[in-house]
């Protein structure tokens, strides 16, 4: 008590303190810096133009354009007056009837079952059929939910228990998306680091999996493996022997798979191709398609349609013991529902315009040309940045971002320290109070110890992303020049 | 391992234990039963013609139409191309146009700042101001979030710490709303139950939460009282002096105050009216008006609006920590955003359309009928089951829900007893099976020891509750001669 003020209930020290251990990079200081960057007065002496967010996978953010039919779907369902408009294709119009007949009341306004309205449930069992060249997918193992985030984190949270030496250990890649740190943070589980091979394009190697596994174990009871393929933020994508290698690991070493496969129709390199989990795990057969428990996640947020504020995803879950799902429908069922409208978009995404069907060729062309836009903007963020002596960029195969690894003169190490910043914190606040771009530390993410990086989006309009590599590139020039 | 089949990773044994003992009614047995009951094969015995639920405050479930302006500007949010369409109003063409400026690339499919995108912010906070009668709200107070639900969850999260006996301990209202008691499980909190008082139209008394606390003080530390006002499961509305009293208790406890007030465009009786906790708390001046940390909560789900499927909420807070408050956002950061869909729903609802716009008049219409339909079916609700001896139904002067008491005669407890089920459970499931209306016994929200009760929702349609409570009405009569 001070000054007749007493302490508050709620402070730093008496809060939740798995919570205070979060650590969050992808909107944490670098973005509340470009924010504020933005709304400062910086009279006569700011030194560029604009802040050019390369920060985040948010492709509409950037000024991608929503893919045509799913908005007309969407419009359609949410004002069904616009179902007798003679300006909306007869497809959107049916396609909009269908899903409003599986909504409770037949409007939107209600909330679904928990695990989502049991139509979409079946498209996207259907569609995971189709793409695993006919592979049985069954709708009571699909799951919707609120982006494929709150399913990540539903999935996790079944899995943690145990205390001490027994405590759930779940294996991550290094580099890794946060939202695995920060969620096993929330939920006091160990994080086990395994390290992604960058001199291999971001190889995921066994024998690196066993080496962080066999150390765990003194610990803690590792039973869950991590999986981002295509990669975040490392954008490679995992070829067929290397995920028959990962399923046959997790089998012996007795582990649950989870998949994080949002990037799935994500992949640009040639020769590179996406093999789901699911596909690759039923074809390998006896033991590993009967036991081997898997969950893989998908959402609306990336692919070619980037509709992150719907926020829609689905997981498939294979070979769950049926108790656990009914806990996790239970589990889902406290949250109510999954927003409706990110439930329809993934019923578009799995259930697209047919041939034949009067919306079927601008979807595809508008989804060829979002995609094809991608695979050039991926080719030319290697390309660019390769240029550059001391950063060394691997090829951007698949997803969203390139991971950059920068070499940093001893002095700018040092001024770091001084700081108290992470050295490639330090790099990123420079380049963005100088040049106005915004891209994520490495150390967000994690990387090898005495490595820098910083992740970038490919996501800019081709014009912007060249200016921004090039002038990133003269940036660091510039940067190691001055502290070498 | 058993025919060469080991164990599964994930188990009941294995899972998450906290997770395993969430308990959630609402969407319990009782709706799996409903769902059965509809798909089975009733041959020519089935003794209904359909279902009618009664168990969850799904208003357009129940066929309530939604409001015309809301849709509108949803419409020419998702598919711009409207703007131009002569057949929407002026005023929600420049509403829309407004909400897209805000959103980053002009789209509502990029994610929004984690809080929520800040011009709604802006005006969730003006709204506040004005149902106040003035009292200052600062938008960075306010959190909009994913329904009421994840605001609830994630202010509990942050509050829930300590071990043991300093293990922190929430105070929940009994009959609860049961997503109280299912996050305390999840959270591994103590819940600590008062009773509210029956015999006084389920009114809170102080000298019960004082009872409830001073019990609870022997083995955890109680540091949160959640009120839900207007009240679910039991449709009571505060007065004004029992909410000052409550806040001089919560202030004298150092408690952190949760104020679930999702239904305060819900009152219905006379003499009844809505007076939101920060009002009053503000009001009463030094020291609780700068000293009491409290939350509140509302929704875009209940009211007038009832837009469940969307998924909109947002809490204010007071008093908070600022440390905390940003530990809050990061928090939310984790999880990208709210839906932006959800989080539109909600910038209608604190900003409709004003007088001499265009759409005033229709949606001043709109909601007025909805709540005046409402406060029509409370009224009947409450008479017809009254009238019905063994029934007692206190009014319902707010909210969406009938709590009523029900006699149950000694042999039916005894046939429940066998049966394994609550006695309340197998009323509630006869009820099902011979009439095939849907309520939820009041085991599901507690409920004193002894005493039995149902929750029933008061949406559908007049003509349908008329049937539905006069069948109920039946129905408690013959089961009560059957046992007797
Ligand atoms: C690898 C990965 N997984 C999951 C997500 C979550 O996306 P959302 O919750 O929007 O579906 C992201 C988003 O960037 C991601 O990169
Ligand atoms: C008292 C109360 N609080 C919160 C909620 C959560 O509603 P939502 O998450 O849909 O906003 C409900 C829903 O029924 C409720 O009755």
């Amino acid at each position: 008590v001070m000054n007749g003020i007493r302490d508050k209930v709620l402070t730093l020290d008496t809060m939740n303190q798995s919570v205070k251990n979060i650590e969050y990079a992808v909107r944490g200081p670098i973005l509340l810096r470009a924010m504020e960057a933005e709304g400062r007065h910086w009279g006569v002496k700011k030194p560029f133009t604009e802040i050019i967010r390369a920060n985040i996978g948010d492709a509409q953010a950037m000024g991608q354009k929503p893919i045509t039919f799913m908005r007309q779907v969407l419009a359609l369902c949410q004002y069904p007056d616009l179902l007798s408009s003679p300006s909306f294709p007869e497809d959107a119009k049916k396609r909009a009837m269908r899903i409003l007949q599986s909504c409770e009341g037949h409007s939107t306004g209600s909330y679904s079952a928990s695990a989502g309205i049991q139509m979409i449930r079946e498209d996207v069992a259907r569609y995971i059929e189709h793409r695993d060249g006919g592979i049985a997918s069954d709708p009571d193992n699909i799951f919707l939910s609120t982006g494929a985030s709150s399913a990540i984190m539903a999935v996790l949270n079944l899995l943690v228990s145990g205390k001490g030496k027994t405590r759930t250990g779940v294996m991550i890649p290094i580099p890794q998306y946060p939202l695995y740190s920060a969620t096993l943070a929330e939920f006091d589980a160990v994080q086990i680091n395994y390290y992604l091979n960058e001199e291999h394009y971001w190889g995921l190697d066994v024998a690196e999996l066993q080496r962080a596994l066999e150390q765990a174990k003194a610990h803690c009871q590792p039973r869950v493996l991590c999986v981002i393929n295509p990669g975040n933020p490392t954008g490679q994508v995992l070829s067929r022997e290397n995920i028959e290698a990962v399923i046959r690991f997790a089998y012996e070493e007795h582990l649950f798979l989870m998949a994080d496969e949002v990037y799935q129709d994500n992949v640009y390199a040639e020769g590179s191709q996406f093999h789901s989990f699911k596909k690759v795990l039923m074809e390998m057969g006896s033991p590993y398609a009967q036991q081997l428990e898997l969950a893989s996640f998908h959402s609306c947020s990336k692919g070619y349609m980037g509709e992150c504020g719907f926020r829609g995803g689905y997981t498939e879950v294979v070979n769950m013991d049926p108790a656990v799902k009914q806990q996790m429908l239970k589990f889902q069922s406290v949250r109510l529902c999954p927003p409706v409208l990110g439930q329809i978009l993934i019923d578009i995404v799995t259930n697209p315009p047919q041939p034949g069907e009067p919306s079927y060729q601008q979807f595809q062309q508008e989804k060829k040309a979002v995609l094809s836009g991608l695979a050039e903007k991926a080719q030319l963020t290697e390309k660019i940045l390769n240029k550059q002596p001391g950063i060394h960029c691997n090829p951007v195969q698949g997803a969203m971002y390139s991971f950059p690894c920068i070499q940093l003169p001893p002095k700018a190490l040092q001024r770091a320290e001084e700081l108290g910043q992470p050295a490639d914190m330090f790099f990123c606040i420079q380049l963005l109070e100088e040049t106005g771009i915004c891209v994520v530390p490495g150390s967000g993410f994690g990387q090898k110890d005495g490595t820098y990086h910083f992740r970038m989006t490919i996501l800019p309009p081709l014009e912007k992303l060249k200016i921004l590599l090039e002038k990133l590139s003269q940036f660091y020039a510039k940067f190691t020049q001055e502290y070498s």
